[in-house]
Formats: structure tokens, sequence, C-alpha cells
């Protein structure tokens, strides 16, 4: 996407307030062109941004001394996890100052008791998990990339186990939040439920760092299974894949993960990690639960895909093999850079009732092949969320128009079914100009009202969302 | 609790408002003395407040005339469902303008293939689930009440199976609400997740009323079990059932329903509806699933009870047993009445992480017993949730104190083990006062914040959640 021509800071209060960052915390703040470089940019095609100054910090502190000499001076502010994100939320559209936190790194607290932690917002989905290695706990939320658990709370992530876990906004106990004016909160207990006052929480999830500095997150664990077993099966058609989900869930059946990619994609695959996999719209499937429960749900599902003309189950309990399917499954974007290497990828997603959603997905695979983009399909289809990754060259004028018709029409199509422009990247600046038609201006005139009245001076990730 | 002393709403503007709505509403706007006294009041103890007239409403639209009246003459507006809050939330307590939505109760849309539904904001819990009757799904928040769903929804309602299900929090997918200014916006799309701008829907869920006015709410159902089973099962002391609990929790065994019930509670029940069983603490369990896993489940959480003292193990697959059974439970409230007949209930309720259950009833339990007050004790401890029904005369002083005392106690201790004043009743004007103490003044300046940008001139059920 283009940069969205916004007011760049003024430049007397940006030099005053880096230099006063420079003074307090040295090298930690950097204004070296790489660094700053690197952290305007995410892992979309969307035109980057570098802030004017990168502050590496490593406490809640910190990060409210920093915001508070942002906030003196009137400097945007925005916050980096891994850059890991997809519609441009780390592009510093009106410049700034970027605070890196991925040296907030340690995991606080783990109650195997509660089943909770608490992580600074740096620490990474894996690494948490590594550290959870040997309590028989672990954190499900899991988008591709490794993002950091800060980022993927004010993203609100999901990944392939949300249809049985949940996404961040479900996991989420409680935050630690630097205000646009430096002071920190709390948003809530750690008890699981509470009916005492607004949900802070749910309102800082998915924020993306316009209210406000994520700086640790409390985090609902889960005990690992005492049986996972892991499977690909293969349809012959799109349609055949999507209703055998649609029946599973109408079902009730607490499947785990149940991923869909196309042809194209599984292609992908192929060309990528010579994978050795048929061509053909398959179905990534994993059980959690008791070796009975899992043998049972399994063998229903297995039931319904057989119905819809699957073949060639390959079913998998060994923990090397399933890690190896889950990671191939996570690289599908990296894989999808092979069907047109030099190209890039506009990795766009949607989310619709479930009854909708091969309807939706076999319209935009029309799409898609009237077309003369490539562009594959993989989704966490058990939620009826689905990504279209379209493969394009920006820097020609009629792809970048096709790529553009292709998006505009998948979120209308994604809205005409009453679902959202986006299940899970979020808004960044990539999909600001859908909100509009997914919520109404009066609604949107409720989250313009919310922003001005926790960041008045509009200083936090500013341009993201919502235009003020 | 005393009212709280707040300015009454300025009678000239009132006047001009109530006699705009007789003319628009005709008998629908009341201002007989019966229907005010009847609106101003919940189920709790606390000292009620009636509003200055009632308008019966029938559609949003309604809705939004109405409030658009009171808005032009700065005139309160306490939305009213059955009435069965418990901490005061329908005091009107600067008088003004109650909006009835028991006339709004049609279930607007059902789809079964979406596992949602769309009901106006008057339609109880029970109505809904008689409605589903014959679909196979089932809604499963269930205060104790036959609460209306834009009640439950605005209170953040749960009940015994949010172990499973999760509370309102979790299944309300999106609202139509009236703003305070008569604006009508729908909170979200009905996909199962979105990541597409503030979580408007969390927001309201749990405001009591404060932002605006519910009348429609779109919930999540789930399929029917195949197999239901129930079970009580009687320790020889709380700590052996709450230890049962915690420890069933933690091995992640998905059991539905969880439920305490002190000895006193217990003798209560015989009291009430001559139940004839053990006045010793008791767990009431339910499993839902398939045959096979029902049955694992079951026998993994009586082993558990077993190595606990755990005997009498009453299992039942029954419909009718169950039901019986769960109606019991739900007319807690009602039993407790006949331990002190002529007295007055204050039920409270506390929320803490599960690892600190045990302690927090057990000191609780303890502080009853050195006590000249009676409280029996129940609980939806699957989520650390639990209430103190606290037996009283609000009119002998001494009593009234003696109860403030063991409630502040028991809120302190909760929030001293990191947990909520608060799990399921809400604040209403009744637990005002304990919020500072559990979120701190920034956290509060925030939700402050938050209610003057969207209700500017406090119009929205005021002296509720916050002191403005």
């Amino acid at each position: 996407m283009a940069l969205p021509a916004l007011q760049p800071v003024e430049p007397t209060a940006r030099d005053a307030a880096i230099a006063v960052l420079k003074q307090r915390f040295g090298e930690r703040c950097s204004t070296a062109q790489a660094v700053r470089d690197q952290h305007g940019k995410d892992e979309s095609w969307h035109q980057p941004a570098p802030p004017d100054a990168v502050v590496f910090a490593r406490s809640t502190d910190e990060v409210s001394e920093i915001v508070k000499v942002c906030a003196a001076h009137k400097v945007p502010v925005v916050p980096f996890g891994t850059g890991t994100s997809l519609e441009g939320h780390v592009a510093a559209l009106r410049g700034g100052v970027c605070i890196d936190l991925s040296q907030m790194n340690r995991v606080v607290r783990v109650s195997a008791e509660d089943l909770d932690c608490t992580v600074e917002a740096g620490v990474t989905r894996k690494a948490l998990n590594e550290h959870l290695r040997d309590t028989g706990l672990f954190f499900p939320i899991d988008p591709g990339a490794d993002a950091s658990l800060g980022g993927m709370a004010a993203t609100r992530a999901s990944g392939t186990n949300a249809v049985r876990y949940g996404t961040m906004r479900e996991n989420v106990l409680s935050l630690t939040v630097v205000l646009p004016d430096g002071r920190v909160i709390k948003t809530a207990r750690r008890s699981r439920k509470s009916a005492a006052g607004y949900d802070l929480t749910r309102l800082f999830v998915g924020s993306e760092g316009t209210l406000g500095v994520i700086t640790e997150v409390t985090l609902r664990l889960y005990g690992i299974p005492a049986t996972i077993s892991s499977a690909m099966c293969f349809f012959p058609s799109v349609k055949a894949a999507v209703d055998t989900v649609i029946q599973t869930i109408q079902s009730g059946i607490p499947v785990a993960r149940m991923e869909l990619c196309d042809e194209l994609q599984m292609k992908a695959f192929n060309l990528y990690a010579k994978l050795g996999v048929p061509e053909k719209p398959t179905l990534w499937l994993e059980f959690h639960g008791t070796e009975a429960g899992v043998a049972e749900q399994a063998s229903m599902v297995q039931a319904i895909a057989s119905e819809h003309g699957a073949d060639g189950f390959q079913w998998t309990s060994s923990p090397e093999e399933r890690k190896r399917m889950w990671q191939a499954r996570h690289d599908a974007a990296y894989a999808g850079k092979k069907l047109q290497p030099g190209k890039q990828l506009w990795a766009t997603d949607v989310c619709v009732p479930i009854a909708r959603l091969a309807d939706c997905i076999v319209e935009t695979q029309a799409d898609v092949k009237a077309s003369f983009l490539l562009a594959p399909i993989v989704g966490h289809v058990g939620d009826g969320n689905f990504h279209l990754t379209i493969i394009l060259d920006p820097n020609d004028p009629k792809e970048l128009a096709e790529a553009h018709r292709l998006n505009d029409r998948l979120v209308a199509r994604a809205l005409s079914m009453d679902g959202t422009c986006t299940g899970e990247h979020g808004v960044g600046y990539g999909k600001i100009d859908f909100l509009t038609a997914e919520h109404g201006g009066d609604a949107l005139s409720v989250m313009r009202a919310i922003k001005k009245s926790i960041d008045p001076d509009g200083i936090m990730n500013p341009g993201k969302i919502l235009r003020m």
C-alpha cells in the first residue's frame, strides 16, 4: 500500500525529544539509518516508513520514561516487537520514536497451578513454549511468524489452534500498559473471570499500539494433551474440503487444528520443502485429548471427510513428524514465494460465519483463476478464517491494480456474508479504508472517541486502525 | 447498601422529557408509583431508588427515540431487563427514565448452520432455550435467575457452565447498542473472530448500561451433547472438595459444571426443597460429550475425588433428574432464605486464581463461623468463583455492620490473592467502592475517560461502576 499523507512530526520537537532520549539511553537510542529502516518495515509488501529514532527498552519503567519524553514533545510513538505484522502496523507514518521491546524478553512468572504466566512483551511465542518445556504446559496461539507476545496481544493474533483454544482475545488474562502520557496500568487481575468494570484487557488487545504500549502480558496456559494426533487428507475440490470443515464444526467435534491449503499452496510446499504431497486441496488436522477421545474424534472426522471424497489420510502421532508437518504449514508464506521467485507477497485475510465459508472460498478461488496473478489460499478454516496470498510485483502498476482489485473483492465478499475484513492480521494502515464499510460510521465514531479520550494528542502509532 | 448522594435530575427537564414520552408512548410510559417502585429495585438487599417514569419499549428504534428525548433534556436513562441484578444495578440513583426492555422478546434469527442466533434484549435465557428446543442447540450461560439476555450481556453474566463454555464475554458475538445520543450501532459482524479495530463488543459487555442501551444480542450456540451425566458427591471438608476442583482443573479435564455448596447451603436445600441430602460440603458435577468421553471424564474426576475422601457419588443421566438437581442448585438463594425466614440475603461474589481457591474459601468460612451471622457458600468453583450469601436484617445496624465487615474482608482477601471483587455479579452501586483497590486509580481514570467520551452528559445509568 502506498503511504498515506499524514502530517510529519514537527522537526524541532522531534529533535528535542531524541536529544533527551540519547542523553538518557545512550547507544540504546539509535538514529542509524539501517536501524531506522529495519524498524519501519514489517513482513508485508506495504511501503515502509522509518521512525526518526529507535529506543531499545529494557523495562516497563523505561518504556514509561520514553513515552513521557515523547508526550512532552508531542512526538509519535510506535511500539515494535518482532516486525512480523502484515498490514504495515509498524510503519512510522509521521516519523517519531520507535520503541523496540525485543530486549524485554524475560518470562516474569509461571504458575503451573493456576495455568497462567506473565511475560514481558518481547518474549516470542516459541521462546515461551521453550521456557515451558518441563512444566507439561504450553501456550497454543501460533501465528505463522515467531512473533512477540506483546505484538500478538496488540494485533489480537490467532493461528492454527484458535478453533480449539481461542485467540489472544480469549487467552490474555491481563496486560501491563504504558498509557500515552507515560502512566502505567494493569488492565485486570489474574482471576479467570471478572465483572468489575469495563474490560480494559479486551480494549487493549487488538488496539495495535494506538492506545498505549503493552509491556507485560499475563496469559492462560494449557496442559499438553496426553495424546496428539495429526493428519493430512486430500480432497477432489476445495468445496469438498470446506464442506468437511463445516460439518465437523457443526457436529461439535473439538478438533484442535483444521487447516485448509488449496492446490496451488500444496504445489508451493512441494517447491519449497519437497514435501512430495499430492497437489490437491488438503485439510491439515490435529486432535488433542485422551487416547480414547482422540481416536473417537479422528474416526468421526475421517468418516465425514470420506463422505466428501477425501482419500490418502496420513496419520501421525510422532512428535518429530508432527513438528515437521506444522512447521511446513507455518512456512506457507515462504513457500508461496517459490511459486514466482523475486515477487512479493500480499497476504490478506478475511473471516466469515462458518456456513458461508465454502461459498466465500470457492468464489475467491474463481476470482483468482480468472486473474493473471497467482494467489494460493490457506486458512484456519475451523474458524471461518482464510488467507489469500497474492503474489505480485508491487512496482508493476498493472499487477498492483489487479492485486487491489482481488483484495477489494475479497473484503466486499466477506462483508456481504456478515464477515470481517480481517480475522487475524489486523488493520494497520493496509486495511484502514475498509473499516467504515465493516462497522459503519457511528461505530467508528465511538472508536475515535475512545482513541481521543485515551490519546488526546494522537501520538500513539498514528495512522493505524482509524483515520482521526 | 444505603443510597449514595447523587444530584437528582433537574425537575423541569425531567417533567418536560416525561411529557414528550407520554405524548409519544401513551400508556407505555408509566409514572404509576407501583410500576416505578418495581423498576427501581433488583433482587438484592441494596436500597432501591425508583425512576420517575418507566417506558416499555418494543424496538431498537423506540429505544433510540426514548434516549434522544432524554439526551435532549439531560435526563438519566436506566435500562431494565428482568430486574434480577444483585448490586443495585437498576436503582435510579438520580431518578430519570427507566427503559423496560421486557417487551423486546423476539428471537430475531437462529442459524443452526453457524451455531449462532440474534435475540432482542428482553428474551430470557430460558425462553431462548425453549425456542431452540427442536434445533439440537442450546445456550449455556445460566445465572441463577431467568435473566434477560440483554441484562446478562450488560452485566457480563456467567453461571454454572462457564468453566466449560465461558461467560457472556466469550459468547456474545455482536451487540446492537443505542448510544447515549440515540444513535444505533452494531459492535461487530457475525464471524467467530475479527482483528478489525477496537473490541466494542467486549467494551459494552459488562458496561451495566453506563455506555448505552443494549437492544439486540448475537450469541454463540452449542450442540446439545450426545451424552450428559451429572453427579453429586460429598466431602469431609470444604478444603477436600476444593482441592478436588483444583486438581481436576489442573488435569485439564473438560468438566462442564463443577459447583460447590458448603454444609450450610446443603442444610438450606433440605429445608427448602426437601432434597434429603447429606449436610456436608458437596460438589455438583456435570460432564458433556460422547458416551465414551463422558465415562472417561467421570471416572477421572471420581478417582481424584475419592483420593480426597469423597463418598456417596450419585450419578444420573436422566434428563428429569438432572433438571431437578440443577433447578435445586439455581434456587440456592431462595433456599438460603429458609435458614432464617424473614431476613434478607446479601449475595456477594469474588473470583480468585484457581490455586488460591481453597485458601480463600476456607478463610472465608472461618470468618463466617466466627460471626453471629449465617452465610452459606456456593460457588462456580471450576472458575475460582464463589458466592457468600450473608443472611441479615438490613434494618438492624449491628447486623448490617457485621455483614459489611464480612463482605469487606472477603473482597480484601480476594484482591490480596490477585482476584477480583466480583466474578459475575458486577459492580452496580454496591461494589463501586472496591474498584480503586482492584484496578488502581490510573486504570480507573481510563475507564472514566471512556465513559466521558461516549456519554459526556453522564445520563446513562449514573452512579454505577464509576464515580464520575
